[in-house]
């Protein structure tokens, strides 16, 4: 990470402060009805005008509210002012009725702000897929959630909370800098555990920051730092027809504006940054039934391209994932997920190493402890590394262990 | 089927007979001490020299055994005298003892046979991926084992039964059909149930026959008929570094012999055909963990490559083969899955059914009975189809549901 940028994570800080959370933004959470007895509706409200970035799915089937909030940050020209976030449906495959949910989502919403226009708001949902979203609950709960905007860290933690589904716990995390003599605070949630394979960007993930910055400078930045966060990562391969991750920026802390590729725009970008990979590890972490992150380090590959190719087929094999799920240094799934990748290399000149030790030398056995290997990988994070001896370009890739308890979550999901 | 085709399997005759084994060859097989207490080690051989194909895995990962059947059979033009082959352990990535362990095995096998080259037998492994090969063990082993020659159904029964890893059960098919006046018999076995989803090839799969044939004609027919059977089902969509599927013709059923595309090679297509797919259907019935075999059906594709890209996307879809395992018609995740293959269509132009029940109408949800659909979902075949209208182009992928029992057979598969 970046000198001068203060991290905060489930990891390192147990609780948030209202000290966190940037200048000029509100949050409130409810339950409307979508799910039994938990929350599923929340809005993110910016008190000013904003810029706005979001990257969305790159799954041909789309839900509604993506159609819906890609046609609005055009329409508006990235200056937005909130978003309207409910669990428990993802109203997708709903057909026009679910075009009309979006919309009249968007519309009572804006309606009841007063002042915004529904074209300034983004909407989103996540849950079942192809089941009606019930609509009037989400509109009758909207005046009430206004009411009950406030600017502290309980009521974004609510947010984090209200978003999750497969989801064991809420994921957040935040960063400030100091830039001008001003302080800049950015603080993230994500949701996700599941159908987790983001191309171009991760399950939900919204992110509010007081720094000020162009509409494009932050489109930039968001697309600089999605590739090696939650692009990166993968729990089972499957892409959701729903992932949206956005970012808000109002210029409240009276920082500098950034509108070029500066020393502030840098900063910018590395606080970004280490929000959205926290955010990123905390989903893989979350993986439905993971008990562990796996790092898949791949080295020596002949472009950047086949580096990240030959790490996803690795990370996304359910006989490398079982296995990380025994602990079972089983490295000749290693190499034969990777020989299936569609790379070109000679498999007789690579090297791995799991948690540390050296398994395979030169695409053969080379003699390690199997006890030490299989306590090592008992650990809540397990980096591997695959050198191809091909070439330069390395990519990395963050993926979960597969147990018999995804399976479980899996098989009764709707039910 | 073709009609005049008799065919033989597990489901259809319990008990393999003397008579479906086709003239000419004889089966034995031992337990040399690779596995515990289990038979891991047997031969199959042609008393006369006969036409020879084989498929092998396309992953660039290959097992010495590969690397040598192939140059073997190359050297002696496709006329082959026998096979021999190991289960428990599948000497790959062994390095260079590896392949003097599989060229010293083929020596062996031919001096204990007396009038055969090395280089007309076919080496073939099985088992854990990086760990040295006893071959002493099996070199021990061969004269025995060519000792115990039989041409009974039951040392084909062996066979059958010593190839298995962590298949729960032998897996083996016939056909029979008359040409000229001459009846011809063709026995195949198989083993595979994880890491399977063959490119080219299966796990491994030996297939006799006395039909009279020319290599040229025989290679042709093998290709021909791996298409649709082998290389259309998937376990985990992880290919093998050894997988084989070969077939030996030695031409002592007195039929005509095949020499170009005609009526008779017709015949022999229909009848390989009908062994291999039931054999392909065995692996993925056997699949680790499975409770069910799903056939994936995709219709209306802009192309047979699209139509087949779809098919495997949904087939390999964790999320996909977890429902199924729930017995849930969760036609979301099917569409979520295609709307990721790369294959371009419109999704509000899509229909799936699940067990003859149409599921979705134009990309959302028709009504159907969610009692109806969970209990037909519970039979041992489940037929999904599901029509893109985006063309004339259809593909069919089998796989099986994704279970509990997977992760725990994989998760400590070699402590």
């Amino acid at each position: 990470m970046s000198k001068g940028i203060a991290q905060l994570s489930q990891e390192m800080s147990a609780q948030l402060s209202d000290s966190d959370i940037p200048k000029g933004f509100r949050f409130a959470a409810t339950h409307c009805g979508l799910k039994k007895a938990k929350l599923d509706l929340a809005i993110l409200v910016s008190e000013f005008p904003a810029s706005a970035a979001a990257v969305f799915t790159t799954n041909q089937v789309v839900a509604a509210p993506v159609v819906l909030s890609r046609a609005h940050l055009k329409r508006s020209r990235h200056q937005m002012r909130g978003l309207i976030v409910n669990s428990g449906n993802a109203n997708c495959c709903t057909g026009s009725r679910g075009d009309t949910a979006a919309a009249s989502t968007a519309s009572k919403f804006a309606a009841a702000l007063g002042d915004v226009s529904p074209s300034q708001l983004i909407v989103c949902s996540t849950g079942v897929i192809g089941a009606p979203l019930r609509v009037e609950k989400i509109l009758a709960a909207i005046p009430g959630l206004i009411q009950s905007l406030r600017s502290d860290a309980a009521s974004f933690a609510q947010l984090a909370r209200a978003i999750m589904t497969t989801d064991t716990r809420p994921k957040w995390a935040g960063a400030r800098y100091s830039a001008g003599g001003r302080q800049i605070r950015i603080i993230g949630c994500a949701k996700g555990s599941g159908m987790i394979m983001p191309n171009l960007a991760t399950m939900l993930s919204f992110i509010a920051t007081d720094a000020s910055i162009s509409p494009a400078m932050l489109d930039r930045a968001l697309r600089a730092v999605v590739g090696p966060t939650f692009n990166s990562i993968t729990v089972d391969g499957d892409s959701s027809t729903n992932d949206t991750a956005a970012v808000i920026a109002n210029g409240q802390s009276g920082a500098r504006k950034i509108a070029s590729d500066n020393a502030d725009f840098r900063k910018f970008c590395a606080a970004l940054d280490s929000v959205c990979k926290s955010l990123a590890l905390a989903i893989v972490a979350d993986g439905e039934g993971a008990q562990r992150v796996i790092e898949v380090e791949v080295r020596g590959a002949p472009s950047a391209r086949a580096a990240d190719q030959v790490a996803r087929t690795i990370a996304n094999s359910p006989l490398v994932k079982t296995a990380f799920a025994g602990a079972d240094p089983n490295w000749g799934r290693i190499l034969a997920a990777a020989g299936r990748s569609g790379v070109r290399f000679n498999f007789k000149r690579v090297d791995i190493s799991i948690a540390g030790l050296l398994v395979c030398r030169r695409g053969g056995e080379t003699p390690f402890s199997e006890r030490v290997a299989h306590q090592k990988m008992l650990a809540s994070f397990v980096p591997v590394v695959v050198d191809l001896r091909a070439g330069s370009s390395t990519a990395r890739i963050w993926t979960c262990d597969f147990t018999g308890e995804y399976v479980y979550i899996n098989s009764s999901y709707r039910t």
